[in-house]
């Protein structure tokens, strides 16, 4: 079978997730090591919120997304990092006593409780730039691919994106919100960078003579990753009621304990389950929407965010 | 006279860095209104953090060198936005209780003692990303320089360069550092993004058909970015110890009272103002380099900055 081949079909392999986060893993290690400054404390810093944990959803989907498309391994490397790096910059800061004070994250003592406060801020600070950096200094895409997925991932992760969702759930602990407004919030907070880990491979994509067979599927990429940034939240929401501190590796009834507005809390436990249900059909309905493409892996990683349980 | 003619003599007019402040200002606010998001605080202290003070020292050193180069004005915008976006949002990380423990910025109460700590570490979080959006979505230049300008800002903002130095003076406070780890911690803190103010308008040049005229001069530009990056830090210490709080608009003596090394502790005020005398003359002797290029600005910006009394 040739390298191409072995690479179409990788999304078939079972295992195929564990394979990508090593790889994913990998990656992320070479750019730490190579991106390391001059501050050795920061450097260590930056590898341990980085190294070692996590499920890597955002990198899996890139890969997903991007092995559907029919796109070589190595063009998703960067895209693939560069989300995790800018997921684990919003961990770190999310973490932070003046934020969300929590001590615990991936089954491991958060990074200021590890390094100290101003530490960690800093370790986001770096974390956020070297997300850039990753898609800027892409050398198996061209420049304009680079530039439009940075735009992207700067849109996705900005004051528009991430980071206003992140400032809105700081303010709205303890209000009384609309469905609306909760859902406007997650969306921000989840589903924007969720979104744009399809979003970049599907860029390289319309960048490349794939371009002119995408224009019918190009909204069951969307809606996939819309429905799965919804999701994902609302299975966060529902497991932080019912699993254990054990389980997620961070801490459970978080939210109740800091009186944070949830969709559980909004509409109910079993409303917020039928909605799961109904995200996961929407999800797998729009997985068959991108034939001829083969989106094996999309639907894996549907069943494993939505159906996850811890 | 034409326009074009106007904007070459930009640097000749009395008060142009009055009217270059003025235009970085006004394109900051169009900037942050066009970029607002859904939060309505964050968008409130993004705006307080960045707008109405500060020196604008970075953005006057953009229009100086791209002046110098002969570049139209409108080239210029994105880049000296964006370095101020970059320096405010480092501006409220440094402030923070966990970091400095300032409360007094630019003459104005700091970001995290008007809207909190958590709205001030997501104000920065923002203002980094905000930072890149504006060069990676320049319009006036081609996408490769808008790619290389971004890998510039990339590279003197994050782990080898400013958050490597903020991350070295949060770990020194205390220690007994040889004059070579401090100057290389100032390089880190304040000095890449000087540097990189030069840099950035001398990378649109380089893309653009006056890059055969630029061989010869480009160690000059080069040499007074570096010089400038050095002596921005050195003044700034001796005014720690040698000015008032007033007069400053931010907590004099403050160097002192945290315990931190710098190089009028270490050489001694008489020498480190000799040290000044020094790099003032190589900074102008820079300029003279330039030739045929015109770098009055950058003469009267040299001046500025090397001889600022506050």
């Amino acid at each position: 079978m040739s390298p191409k081949a072995v690479e179409l079909d990788f999304c078939l392999q079972p295992g195929w997730m564990n394979v990508a986060c090593a790889r994913v893993e990998h990656h992320l290690g070479e750019l730490l090591t190579q991106n390391a400054g001059s501050c050795e404390v920061l450097n260590k810093a930056m590898a341990y919120s980085v190294l070692g944990g996590g499920k890597r959803l955002r990198a899996l989907l890139v890969y997903a997304t991007g092995l559907a498309l029919g796109l070589p391994l190595k063009q998703l490397d960067a895209s693939a990092a560069s989300i995790e790096l800018m997921h684990a910059y919003s961990l770190v800061h999310d973490d932070l006593p003046a934020m969300d004070n929590d001590s615990l994250r991936r089954g491991k003592p958060t990074t200021h409780v590890v390094y100290g406060e101003a530490m960690a801020i800093l370790v986001g600070d770096a974390l956020q730039s070297l997300a850039f950096q990753v898609l800027l200094h892409q050398t198996e895409v061209n420049p304009t691919t680079a530039l439009v997925q940075a735009q992207l991932l700067c849109k996705a992760s900005g004051a528009k994106g991430m980071v206003a969702g992140q400032a809105l759930d700081c303010l709205n602990v303890g209000k009384a919100l609309s469905l609306d407004e909760l859902t406007h919030m997650h969306a921000r907070k989840t589903g924007d960078m969720i979104a744009a880990s399809v979003q970049m491979p599907v860029q390289i994509a319309l960048q490349s003579e794939l371009h002119h067979k995408l224009g019918a599927v190009l909204p069951c990429f969307d809606s996939y990753g819309q429905v799965l940034g919804v999701a994902y939240q609302l299975v966060d929401d529902v497991l932080d009621v019912e699993s254990s501190t054990d389980a997620l590796g961070k801490t459970a009834g978080k939210d109740a304990l800091n009186n944070k507005p949830t969709v559980v809390s909004m509409m109910g436990l079993d409303n917020a389950k039928d909605w799961i249900v109904k995200l996961h059909r929407q999800a797998i309905a729009a997985c068959e929407g991108m034939a001829p493409f083969e989106a094996t892996g999309l639907v894996e990683l549907a069943n494993k965010i939505i159906l996850r349980e811890s």
